[in-house]
């Protein structure tokens, strides 16, 4: 399990995490033990723990250790120079939007979970396998800031799952509009987000700012960067997102109106455009999957087998849990299309999903020697 | 607490409970315990309980003692001759269509929690605040069994609740269709219907036959009776029912569709037809309020304060469980208006709904020395 | 339920609130609604809530709600005159020491729930039941002080339910050694104490502080003052503390060596000093069953029936959560006698203890008009 | 994942499951997949799956996907002829006693985790880096039999844990007596063992039949075999064992007295006796390490850094489950020692425990084409 390689030939690209002791910024180290292109090369976290060692400011929560050399690993402050090419931040959303900011001027390739950035009109909202196309606003990006640094973000961790859900549905059929329930599991608040006494034996049916990120960010991410601007996608969302008592796995309820829904409906049977969307989904694939990537599951949608499927203790973990586990999709007597989805939301929804972005990066060339 | 009164001067109904020693019996024992109109005569059971003392039958489960005079009661078997006028059923699905039928042949009051009869022409589904009028239909049912006796049956736990939330506004503005994802309890399968290892941690995606239920009942509950048949309400239900880690209270999270949405749309904001719906459920009263039926709560439906409400654990017990609370009644992008939902799975779901539809029996002469 | 006599009128003695928006606080209001002796006249809180109503301040996490007559009273500042001969303590115990000394040498009875003076040489460490006696050493505490003012303490939530557990033994036989291991609620770390990610599918084996606290204060709750000083028992706990995921009820697992075990054994078989040890929990009475104290549980202690109980869902609220419910007394082959025992942690273990100190120092005439 | 070997080619040992179906059983097929000298060849469960494709009679609950060759596996009956030499055996124990029996009588090697033949004189209770002498047995056995088959089981769940836990300070100081408290995970009883209505917010203070399992297995298993029979360990222990919400893991807190106790701490501080206790554990090994098992953990028992583990979902998956691990070893005021443990109950303490039994046999020769 140990890192033997010897750093001095360790030809890997260093990365720096910012805001390395959350539960985020764990996952992010447990991710990338062993990862053949990045090593963990520089520490950031919040000012009461700079300077220690990081076994010492970290409270470990995941169920494998932690990494010896990450241990070891002295913290450093926010703000300090860095000299890692590939920053990742799962700093709070309160100090998350001028830091990036800092750090994407100084010239580093800023790979950020925090919603800050999201939505700015040239940074990517990235979901390899649906809109790679989106790395043109790069470009864009590194002129406005006159440095060969940039943002891009990985989607909230509900709007990862969903989008991928639909993706290929709308890329088959277009989409008119979706509701959505969302069950989502405590570790997304973070480790001390939700209070034990407020979940055990309850739900609770509200999570502040979430139904916000859920009803636009998908319309980014399923939109296109047209070399000057994305151009979103057009539909409408609506979102009812509750915490339950679940660990890790965000479920959620869809069902989807289809564009021109009235005339594909006279044209087509359900029961057949149902079994279009199954193909759909079961021979997605996205640039992650074409490249081979290494944190890429070899399936990114899977419609899981069984009727009381997907479940979160037992679909989260699919392909390391890179896969979004889909089930039960069938006719919705109220819109067209009605299924149940489950993305991991610390791996696919946070972590993964960064890695995968700074993978699609370094394969496209933006970050690396030819960066 | 216990029952002193002397049963010879007892001028109580005497109620029979069928099923006595499951979950939903358990709750019937509770509830009726010093109840003013009636008590528990006679308990029936499955077979292997016959003649047995109920203490010894029954795994009891509640967080209030097992009365001393029922513990002492003897089983009697099922199809056995009882004098109870009133006879209560919460009989598994398996049994209970055939026994229903039989003591109502027999010219007992049959009051079941069960679904077999549900949806029979002449027998009511009732929610005494909502359709107090299908009683009517009770006529009907004797003439064709030939006997006083009837049957008259609740909705399912999550049919209750969901028609309870949304008839205010039914009958205010007119419904044209509703989508719903519950989150339900597992009490509601019963004491050993959801095991451990499937459930904590965890979300089930299915119920077996719930949503058919939820897309059925509620369009049965609203709907009238015209002194010859049910005219069912018209409009469309899609019902997404899960399975959660919480004990007790059903929570349910609707969008809605209003009927002539276009034009109530083009005439009013939607905040104010918002607005309306509040005061609807705020005023929203039924023949159990102005009959003060015992079982009845002040208030049936109440709008939680606080952006987080209703939550099980905290609201599932509003007056005693027999009120279903609502909470952030807000626009929805895709229908017109969305709201979050509870209601007591087994109180109001379950052994109070059945008791209040007694008292409603009662009240209006169809039981107790009038029958 | 909600309060209707006139406050002009109102001879009922008044309290403040110390803490009043904790997770104890709020036990506190719940328990002393429609209190008979005691009304609820002034809440104290932290600095960031001074000014504030009682409703804005708190984050109200019971299942009966809020009264209204408190959620419109403003809250005070620690420090601040007041007006109530009764100050109820429930602050953190970073705080409440200092605090606690204050008001009491300004005059007012201190009912605390912190652990600060629990071990003060003349501050009774008090379980009403037990050791009312220690009363005798508040005039030592008013000597000191110079003022009629004095603190009483209850004991860790714990420690409660331990000491009342095995009072009835040692009472009868002597007790020489105790092990014991704690499987305690979440509540007992406060509203925000236990994070859901820590506990939800887990255990805890560590409570800081916790062990202490148990293996001293039985020493000083059974022992006895003897008019000049508290006389300790003198017996040896190893006692080990577990976090669980229950949301109310410490239970705890205890095996006691007797005193002079190998004497007793010699002349009594095991069954017989068990049987000898049943009849004392079954007939413990204490002062607050005596003088009929408005907060005293009939019985304080009970033996519930079955092989698996107590259990923290079905017996924690036994008599309104005062009564500490026991089971498997039987022998023990390492040392003499075990058991299985539960306490309402925050209920028994902490407002309704403190509530049941400050009627017993009523009835005693130290606090109201004669005090 | 996949096996793609040519079974015509697989010159792995055939190992028949008995209970296949059941939550060990799918463990076994979970932790066999892939094995380097075991291979899944006959699968069989009871009557009402006799003939079914495992598929289809098993309700897989595991969060990795059943194998494939393994779904496509005709379920034979129990009794009916097996070709494999080794038969891995989960089985009920209503049935398991009469059953391991006649597959040992016909000459197959049964690896058992029921408890019927656990105590027999001639039947190893194996723990192999404990007492791998026991295997002595086997040959006392086959003569009995008329037969070279035979039976060696592993212990209970939890006296897997506790005795690993106190095999090293036992073969260091011996130990005199001991109580244990057991906090015991819910896939311990099965599948649907435990309803989620009798454990969530709640602990069952009972386990039938556990504690006498607990207070006799390990002196078994901390005996020898004298070349005639089994001599156990003679020490006294008290059990006491609940079942918690926790999924899997089952933790124990542990008092010891050391053996000769008042001498030894007559000559040593009881800091130094934990010193070398805290050694021996350190650097205990077994047979499975230097033979270098397949399943052989690197370390069988592990002791935790951090003042509050171990803890279920932290360090449950410890070397892929086999490893105990401990934590607060201390002294207890009472006994001499006290510490907290954990093992996975249904790996190292049930399937797992069992592979590595089959293991050690292959190793020493008593199964394969030697035996």
């Amino acid at each position: 399990m140990s890192q033997n390689q010897d750093t001095q030939q360790d030809s890997r690209i260093s990365v720096a995490l910012m805001g390395a002791t959350g539960s985020v910024g764990q996952r992010f180290i447990q991710l990338l033990e062993n990862h053949p292109w990045f090593r963990v090369g520089e520490l950031v976290a919040s000012a009461k723990n700079v300077g220690k060692y990081y076994q010492d400011a970290a409270n470990w929560r995941l169920d494998t250790p932690m990494p010896d050399e990450i241990g070891n690993m002295k913290i450093r402050a926010l703000g300090s120079d860095l000299d890692s090419p590939v920053v990742f931040s799962s700093l709070d959303s309160s100090v998350a939007g001028e830091a990036e900011d800092d750090y994407a001027n100084r010239g580093h390739a800023v790979v950020s979970n925090a919603r800050n950035h999201r939505m700015d009109p040239d940074v990517p909202l990235l979901i390899p396998e649906i809109n790679a196309d989106h790395l043109g606003a790069i470009e864009r990006q590194r002129e406005r800031r006159g440095s060969k640094g940039f943002i891009v973000t990985n989607p909230n961790c509900s709007s990862v799952g969903i989008a991928m859900a639909i993706a290929p549905i709308e890329r088959l059929h277009g989409i008119e509009a979706m509701t959505v329930t969302t069950m989502q599991a405590i570790s997304g608040a973070g480790y001390a987000g939700v209070a034990s006494y407020a979940i055990i034996d309850n739900i609770v049916p509200s999570i502040p700012g979430e139904e916000e990120k859920v009803e636009t960010e998908p319309l980014r991410i399923l939109g296109r960067w047209d070399g000057e601007q994305f151009i979103d996608s057009e539909f409408t969302i609506s979102a009812q997102c509750t915490r339950v008592p679940v660990i890790d796995g965000h479920m959620f309820c869809i069902s989807l109106k289809l564009r021109n829904s009235e005339d594909l409906r006279r044209h087509f049977r359900i029961e057949s455009l149902i079994l279009d969307s199954r193909s759909a989904i079961n021979s997605f694939k996205g640039e992650p999957q074409l490249l081979k990537l290494p944190t890429a599951p070899e399936r990114a949608i899977v419609i899981a087998d069984g009727h009381d499927r997907p479940q979160p203790r037992l679909d989260r973990m699919r392909n390391n849990g890179m896969t979004v586990t889909l089930g039960r999709i069938r006719p919705c007597p109220v819109l067209d299309i009605r299924l149940t989805g489950l993305v991991h939301n610390t791996i696919r929804g946070a972590a993964g999903a960064a890695i995968l972005n700074a993978e699609l990066l370094k394969a496209k060339g933006l970050v690396g020697t030819d960066a």
